[in-house]
């Protein structure tokens, strides 16, 4: 590469380094900057830190949107390394990471990383040109979908992804209106907040637009439905059903039903079985497309199948499928998957479908490499092994402490639903977030989510393993010990097992009979934040709590 | 990192390999897949092509969506490899590429590779923790813009910032309406289709939502206001405040006014100076915000500035900056910068910004290093010195070949619009087109632009040189000569030179007087497909050409 010989002279001559304001601050500021000498900290393992703790935070209430939170806002934490499922802080402090569903693989994963930089030396650029990574990628990516999704648009962002679904469908038959979720999340771009009744609810009434319709959460814990019903697929698919024929009356037209494959931000709510066919069905009818978001959930989370949407049935295919956080171990990427079909309608608009960065080889090289090690270190097989084992131990804790009500999950996504109360399923939001705090001094990085924050979310690196689970578990039984004792409830009743909790405690062989048994429901609802944000201060339970 | 030991003879039992619909379908098509051989080419540099062309090509037809088009249709280029300001393609055959902005450093920079490499084995997690990469960046970041802009919000794409950017006008003062310019293309997402001319024109005459006005662009080659117009500055702006007076007698409240610093997909429109002070003030004035869209046109390219709305001169401050494709030199990685004030009121809302990816360890490792490399080896320099001769030897072609109509640009930023008629400035399309893929069989990667597609449009990685320059330059010479004897066109002819283009030419030694006199303004209009697609098939001129 050639350029720049000779450059810095004739910048002087120019009045580079002369006056004008903003070059006057430029030059001012540059000796804070990269490149410019500043005192650095020596970290364990031989790193350096830039700036102390207070500095970093000082710097960033300076410089970074106010809107964009930290965890633990109290006193956050400060990561600068990262390795498989553990996290280390700048005093080489050990963090087991509980809730990072992005790093799917394990953090820092060699394999990963060699891919991407491996293409980064040799190409990163635009998918107008023809590339082996692009289509090979797209090749092994729809080979885990049902036949008919075979075409790809990669994207970004699950942000991207789901407004790019949003523009499909609605490009299918020229339709406009959207039934989503209650307390669903989709995205932080504009059309998303729109369709997000977890963000748009926040924004006072008047916020949901006309062409958007929220069917109930298909909850079977604290729905309109819920788990006495002799058939909650069909009640809750009959809503949507409603939903559709009063839009018939008033002259509009359905595009998309759009639903997390199992809602994660919205209380980790896990559908009955059936619910997504019955509701393809009625949305289908009228011209409408289904649009299953894997953003949170895909890639093969749930153990027995890749994709959430699976575990409705192989009688069950989405329309339009996307993808998002886990697809490149924590690089920006993304996908849209869909059918033929659905492709050629968007393609007959004329418009062209451009996008900068989406499938250029560098983030395809990720991408192939991600699939590689789920297969290779058989993560699949070890979400379904040590998630079983997980919800066997916390079924455990269900039966000795108050406070949990219920237990649900799949693979590596679960839930535990704490409560005030186990027959009124009063959420212990308090209490909640009081553990994640203390967790947090125990080195535990747990979430608590839905729309009460009182949902520990369990959604770990792939490579979680019996033991991480054994720890927390054990953990969280001294801490739920604790508060129950602070708050005057009674450790060890014998609460009643929710019905859906079918997990058969079969110790030291932590396997389901089938798949099925070891998924547990419960909940619904949306958190208040996604991805679990912790306020600045938070409430102690009522009684005093010995720490 | 654990997890998987015995995992394969488990997934056996379970069935992972039996039966079921898309179970099967995985298992034929890992045969193809990667970690599976295939049949591998040898090619130039020791690597490896895994399919021909034609494979590649019919992958993609099969998978990937036909709205996402290839450069050079009848015959697209396969690109295995790339350096600095030059492309290999998987014959060893080298191309000078004059069109990539994402490039913005040269490809496969190694300094950006290694930071990027070295941050992804450490860390790459979200910014809900904190790190010194983040600030850091921010800080630098902020540090080459106007002092009040100083609150960052990392996102992925351009897309995503623009729509982000949106976002925080609307909450700004709870306005809703945006003024966009004519030909302008902001983004692929929903909100930006919405407010991107080039694209909803194409969707119908309906296809304008009554929250977007759209306003001349302000382009003096051929727009309302021309070159010998005595203050287009101010008449243009004036165009703006009768849409806003327009508005406000409706009842209509504008939330921003949103334009490329300069416009690159409308046809490399350089707005004259004074237009944005005058514009700002109006849009200020009822409420709104100015957003300066330097996704295309930032980081440098211009030369003299960082910023290429800081050509409007030192009293112009954008209230909201974007920034996309050169950030992180093919990195998917983006900004959006603003003041203090603007931050607050959306913070105040209540909702949380979360971005998954945005601002992670390892995008801000590749931002920071990206603004290194600009530094050390004075790209800036570069681009005016370059810029300069370039546009000087350009102005030259335009003396001698009736096909140029007009020559304009600023620093690596130059287009060169093709004309049919210098006095009528009929766009020479057919020509153009031609031009491009003769261009291509002489190994240069150039594309044509704007809303006639006649416009050459210059925008090389940074490290573009004096020679680079001259080669390109002498082969458009010999095309444009046989094109115009092919058309019969008088070659050497003393064609009128545009009033705005005031270049010196000044062999030897290609330094413009003042950055001000290496702009030469021309064209407004909007080009078809965004950063320069070419159809299937190109008309060629009308009489036979020779090749």
């Amino acid at each position: 590469m050639e350029g720049g010989h000779g450059g810095r002279e004739r910048r002087r001559e120019k009045g580079w380094e002369g006056g004008g304001v903003w070059r006057g601050r430029l030059r001012d500021k540059r000796r804070e900057a990269p490149g410019f000498p500043v005192a650095c900290r020596a970290m364990p393992g031989g790193m350096e830190e830039r700036y102390s703790k207070a500095e970093t935070l000082a710097l960033r209430r300076k410089h970074i949107g106010p809107s964009c939170k930290v965890f633990f806002a109290k006193d956050p934490l400060k990561i600068v390394r990262a390795q498989g499922q553990y996290m280390f802080d700048e005093t080489g402090e050990k963090y087991l990471d509980c809730i990072n569903n992005v790093a799917h693989v394990g953090h820092s994963h060699p394999y990963v990383t060699k891919a991407a930089a491996k293409q980064m030396e040799l190409l990163n650029t635009n998918s107008r040109f023809l590339h082996d990574n692009l289509v090979q990628y797209a090749q092994r990516l729809t080979a885990t979908l049902p036949e008919k999704l075979s075409v790809c648009y990669f994207v970004n962002s699950g942000s991207e992804a789901n407004d790019l679904a949003l523009r499909l469908a609605r490009q299918y038959h020229g339709h406009q209106d959207v039934i989503t979720l209650e307390n669903a999340y989709h995205g932080h771009v504009t059309s998303l907040i729109d369709i997000s009744p977890y963000k748009f609810n926040q924004l006072g009434k008047d916020s949901k637009k006309e062409f958007v319709h929220v069917a109930p959460s298909p909850d079977i814990y604290r729905g309109k439905y819920r788990e006495d019903h002799p058939d909650p697929a069909s009640a809750y698919a009959e809503e949507v059903k409603k939903i559709i024929e009063e839009t018939q009356k008033n002259g509009r037209k359905i595009a998309a039903f759009i639903a997390e494959s199992m809602q994660s931000c919205g209380g980790q709510v896990i559908p009955p079985v059936g619910y997504f066919q019955k509701v393809a069905e009625y949305v289908r009818a009228v011209g409408g497309v289904f649009i299953a978001d894997e953003v949170q959930v895909g890639f093969g989370r749930v153990g027995k199948h890749f994709w959430a949407f699976q575990l409705q049935g192989e009688d069950f295919v989405p329309d339009i499928v996307t993808m998002g956080k886990p697809i490149g171990n924590g690089h920006p990427m993304s996908c849209v998957v869909t059918t033929r079909e659905i492709a050629e309608k968007f393609g007959a608009s004329g418009l062209e479908y451009f996008n900068t960065f989406g499938g250029n080889p560098v983030s395809c090289a990720i991408g192939l490499a991600v699939l590689e090690v789920i297969e290779k270190e058989d993560l699949q097989g070890n979400a379904t092994r040590v998630g079983s084992y997980l919800l066997e131990l916390l079924v455990e804790q269900k039966k000795k402490h108050p406070l949990v009500g219920d237990i649900r999950g799949i693979g590596l996504f679960v839930g535990v639903d704490l409560v005030k109360d186990q027959q009124k399923r009063t959420p212990a939001t308090a209490e909640a977030l009081h553990l994640i705090y203390k967790l947090k001094e125990q080195k535990i990085l747990l979430s608590a989510d839905g729309p009460y924050r009182n949902i520990l979310k369990f959604k770990p690196p792939m490579c979680f393993t019996v033991e991480d689970a054994k720890h927390v578990v054990e953990t969280i039984d001294v801490l739920l010990t604790e508060i129950e004792e602070a708050t005057g409830m009674k450790t060890g009743n014998d609460a009643p097992t929710n019905a859906q909790c079918k997990i058969k405690a079969n110790e030291g062989s932590p396997q389901p009979e089938s798949a099925n048994e070891s998924t547990s429901h419960l909940n619904g609802a949306a958190c208040r934040q996604e991805n679990g944000f912790y306020p600045e201060k938070h409430s102690v339970p009522s009684k005093t709590i010995r720490t």
